[in-house]
């Protein structure tokens, strides 16, 4: 798919190709308490993973543990990625490509940059609507959270 | 990171977000003989897995199967995805993001699009040298093969 520029001075248009956008979400398990969401500030407005754009020359790694701390304050400790979501329609503003990490948070939450706010919740009391796909992420991942919290179990008793 | 684009008739110069560029790559098993891999036509040259560019809107299921057929005639069942590679140093010509996917290949090989040609290796076979990092994907593929064969034979069983 190609998309046109229109040059500010000009108005000459140019054609180049459109990709879709690369971005990372968080699943933070926080201290046996739960999972960190935050209520974003910018549009979609709601609860979400915490996440973001991946920059050019930035890994997927780096992108998630950077956009984390941005976001929650926290430090990660990632498990390993859990899934790359692509469905066209995830996001409202753009096509965007989201590789979703399973992480571990530690230090103490503080909501900044794109979250508003930032609440940790039980796999009981996760809010009913989600923004983008998270709630399907979300769906997913407690399928198989056991799993995960084995891993992690292993990790810290190392 | 901002790239700059430049106004082929003013010579106005205008910034952008550049992104890192989503791909698909996939691991075709071809009844019961081997991989499939590609002789690349296009630079870098050297034997590759089948893959290239998501276009955008297209899922990146919708992209490994379409990836799949244009470049070795192919039909491909998604077994699953494997991991998502980012290491911005991966592609020389562009930082790329690759989901790679494991699946089953029917129908008769015949390299066409970016392919020169195709061969079936097995795993003691493979070149030594391969495009981008798909000798470091396969070597991570060849450790956990036998899980995804095991899967491969239930879903032939079925």
């Amino acid at each position: 798919m190609l998309t046109e520029d229109k040059c500010p001075r000009c108005g000459c248009l140019t054609r180049r190709r459109r990709n879709p956008v690369p971005t990372v979400d968080i699943i933070i398990e926080y201290q046996d308490q739960g999972l960190v969401l935050i209520d974003r500030a910018n549009p979609p407005h709601g609860w979400a993973l915490p996440g973001g754009f991946v920059d050019y020359g930035e890994s997927l790694d780096a992108a998630a543990i950077r956009e984390a701390r941005e976001e929650t304050g926290l430090t990660v400790t990632l498990l390993g990625q859990f899934y790359t979501y692509s469905d066209p329609r995830r996001d409202p503003r753009q096509h965007t490509i989201t590789t979703v990490y399973v992480a571990q948070g530690f230090g103490p939450p503080r909501a900044a940059d794109d979250a508003r706010s930032l609440a940790i919740f039980t796999p009981e009391q996760l809010p009913p609507v989600l923004a983008f796909d998270h709630r399907l992420i979300l769906a997913e991942y407690l399928k198989v959270r056991p799993q995960w919290l084995a891993k992690l179990k292993n990790i810290t008793e190392i």
